[in-house]
C-alpha cells in the first residue's frame, strides 16, 4: 500500500491557511455578484457529455473526461468548463424572456491541464448575462472583472481584447480556408505567419488573398488607436469586420481608465465565443487570469440560443496571490464536564471566538491558530486569561 | 440535439432560491466549525482509485467512478466521500502528532445513489477529530453534529448509536462467521433474521451459538438502559464486547438532554468503522441526516494510522429543510453612462445593498429580486426613491 498518499499529476490538497484564504475570497465574490444583482446557481458535477459540450470546440472535449452512466449506458463528462451548463440552464429551467443574470462557483476536472504549469482541477467562479445583446452587457462585465480583480488585490493589470468577428468575416468568404478554421485559429494565436503561409497550394487550401490578409491580421495587437486604424486602412472592407471593429473601438471608449491591449489574431478558448472576448493579464502571473466574452451561440445546442457573456477565472489560482491568510488568536480550554464551562464556551463561541477544547493527553498544533487566551476556573467562574 | 437539457437520472441543477440558502447555510456550519477549532482542508475531486477506497470495505468501491488517467495510465476515481481524503491529508501532508481537528465541504459524486430516492452527486460537509483516541473526541464531535442541525433549523432529532466492536468481537471468535463479515453485516443491518439462521451448515459455516449470539443481537435496539442491561445479560462475555457497551454507556451519560437510541446490530456504512457510529434521525426525514463515528484504522493505509473520529451530512439535502430563502428587496438604476451613477451605485453596493442596472429595452424577471426602491435623476443628483 505505499505510495497510497501520493497525489496524481498536476492535482493537489488544499491545505488549512491556503483553504482559508480561497474560502474568505470566495464569499467576497459571491458577495459582489450578488449586489449587482446575479443570483447563484449550481450545475451537477456529472452530465451527459453531449450537453457538457454544446457549443464547444474540439478543445473542451479533449480536456473532458468520460465516464459511463451505469444507470443509462451513456457517456457522462465530468465538468470541464461550467460555462455551457449555467448556458443549458438559462435556455431551459428558468425559461425567461427577459435578462437573466448568474452567477457560480464550482470544481471542474481537466483530462489534461490547459499549460504545462497548471492544476487539473480549478475552483472556476464566474458570472453570465443573458438575453441582451448590446454592448451594455459587454461593458458591465468587464467592470466586473476589474473590480473583482481588484478586491482580490490583483495589482498592475492589462485587458487584452478581441473578437472573433474579424477572422470569422474572412474566413466566411473562402470555403477552403473555412474548412480549416481549427487550424487556423490555433495558428494566428501563436502567430505562427511561416506555418499559416504554408497553408497554400494543398488541394482544397485557402485562396491566397485570403492567407495576406490572415498574414495582416496576426500582426493586428498592441495600443488600441493604433490597432484600429491599422486594421480599417489594411484589412478587406468586410461588414463582419467593420461591425468587431465598431464594438471593439465602443468598449476602449467606454473604458477609458483601463489599461487596454487588442490582439485581433488570439481567438483561442473553447470555441464558443461569438462576439467581443477577452482576457485580463496581471503583473506576476505568467498568463491570463480571467477569461470570458461573448457567446449568443451556445444556448442554440439546447433548443433556445440567447444572447449571453461573462467570464470565469480560477478562484484558486487568484486567491494565491492574496497575502497568507493570518492566524487567529484562540481560546483554550481544558477537557471538564461542568456545564459551566460548555455555556461559557458557546456564548464566547457566538460572539465568534474561536474556543478548542483540550483533549487530555496532547499537545495542540493547530496550523492556523494560536492561543492568546485560556479558560481558567477562578473562584468558582470560568474566566478569560490572557497567555 | 433534442434532449440535451435533459440531465442523467437522480442528478440536478441548483437552482437560484435553494443555491442561496445552500450557501448560507454553508457559510453558517463552516464559521461554526471554526470557532470550535476545526481548520478548512479541500481534497481534490478525482484521486488514485487506491487512495480514495483506502480502509472502506466494497461498499465505497460500487460507488465509485473509476476514469483512466492520461498522464500516468493508472485508475483514477471521482471521491464518493471525503473521508478517506481528510485522513490522508491527516496522516501524511501535515504529519502532527498531536490532535488535529479539520473540517471540509465539497461534491462527491456516486456512481450509483445510496437510497432509491438519494441523488447522485452530494455537497458532502463534515468535521473530523484525529489523534485522539478517548471518548471526549467522540463527545465534542456529538455535540457539533447536534449544534449544526439546531443551527440548520432541524426539528425534533434522535441520535441513533452503535459500536461495530460488539460483531466484531463475535465473528473473531468464529473463523467461518469472520469470513461472511459483510453478508452478516448487511444481514443484520437488515434485520434478516430468517437469513442469519440459514447460514448454518454451509461448509465453513457459523458455529450454531455464533448465530444465535448474532440473532440475539439483532434484537438489541431501543432504549439504551434497556439494551445495554439486556445486551450485558444475553451476549456472550467478550471482552470486546464489554469495552463496547462501556463506551456507549458512558456517551449515554454524557448526553443526558439528547433523545437517543441504541441499534446494536446496524454496522453499516462504508465499513471503516472502528468504535462508537452514530446516526442522526430527524423528523420529516425518512432517513439518517447525519452519519458518522470512529475510524481508528483508516490512515493505516496511509502508513500512518491514528485515532479517528467525524461525521458528515450533505449539505443540499439539509438545506431542503430550512424555509425557502426570502426574495431580497433591490434597487433598479437605468442604463447611463453618467460617472456620477457610477458612483452612486458603487457606493451603494458597499453597503451591501442589490443594485440592478437595467439593459435598455428589456424586461428584467429576476427569481431572487425584487426592486423596492430605483434610482432616479433628480435636480442633477441621483437619488432614490421608493417604489
Amino acid at each position: 500500500m505505499k505510495g497510497n498518499w501520493l497525489l496524481p499529476e498536476q492535482l493537489a490538497d488544499i491545505l488549512p491557511a491556503e483553504a482559508r484564504r480561497i474560502e474568505e475570497l470566495r464569499r467576497v465574490m459571491l458577495d459582489l455578484y450578488r449586489t449587482y444583482g446575479y443570483e447563484l446557481v449550481a450545475p451537477p458535477l456529472v452530465e451527459y457529455i453531449d450537453s457538457l459540450l454544446s457549443g464547444a470546440g474540439t478543445d473542451l472535449n479533449l480536456r473532458t473526461c468520460k465516464l459511463v452512466d451505469q444507470a443509462s449506458g451513456r457517456t457522462l463528462g465530468v465538468r470541464a468548463d461550467m460555462t455551457p451548463q449555467v448556458a443549458r440552464i438559462d435556455a431551459h429551467l428558468l425559461n425567461r424572456s427577459g435578462v437573466g443574470r448568474f452567477c457560480y462557483c464550482g470544481s471542474v476536472f481537466h483530462a489534461r491541464p490547459v499549460g504545462l504549469l497548471d492544476r487539473r482541477e480549478l475552483l472556476q467562479l464566474g458570472a453570465e448575462i443573458y438575453g441582451h445583446a448590446g454592448l451594455e452587457a459587454d461593458l458591465e462585465i468587464l467592470r466586473l472583472v476589474m473590480e473583482s480583480m481588484r478586491l482580490a488585490n490583483v495589482g498592475t493589470m492589462r485587458l487584452d481584447l478581441s473578437h472573433p468577428g474579424v477572422v470569422g468575416a474572412i474566413l466566411a468568404t473562402d470555403p477552403g480556408a473555412a474548412a480549416q478554421a481549427d487550424e487556423i485559429h490555433r495558428l494566428l494565436s501563436e502567430k505562427n505567419v511561416p506555418a499559416l503561409l504554408a497553408l497554400a497550394g494543398q488541394g482544397d487550401a485557402p485562396r491566397n488573398e485570403t492567407l495576406a490578409a490572415l498574414r495582416t491580421l496576426a500582426m493586428l495587437y498592441g495600443t488600441p488607436a493604433d490597432v484600429l486604424a491599422e486594421a480599417r486602412q489594411t484589412l478587406p472592407p468586410l461588414l463582419g469586420i467593420a461591425r468587431a471593429l465598431d464594438d471593439l473601438q465602443a468598449l476602449v471608449q467606454a473604458l477609458p481608465d483601463i489599461d487596454i491591449s487588442l490582439d485581433l489574431a488570439d481567438v483561442g478558448g473553447y470555441g464558443y465565443y461569438s462576439g467581443v472576448m477577452f482576457s485580463l493579464y496581471a503583473e506576476g502571473w505568467h498568463d491570463a487570469l480571467v477569461r470570458g466574452g461573448r457567446y449568443d451561440n451556445i444556448g442554440a445546442a439546447f433548443g433556445r440560443a440567447r444572447p449571453a457573456t461573462g467570464f470565469s477565472f480560477d478562484l484558486r489560482k487568484v486567491a494565491a496571490g492574496l497575502p497568507p491568510a493570518r492566524r487567529s488568536g484562540a481560546i483554550s480550554a481544558p477537557w471538564s464536564e461542568d456545564p459551566a464551562l460548555a455555556l461559557r464556551m458557546q456564548e464566547l463561541r457566538r460572539q465568534g471566538e474561536i474556543v478548542i477544547q483540550l483533549l487530555p493527553g496532547h499537545v495542540h498544533d493547530q496550523e492556523e491558530f494560536f492561543f492568546d487566551r485560556e479558560l481558567v476556573r477562578q473562584d468558582g467562574a470560568w474566566v478569560l486569561r490572557q497567555l
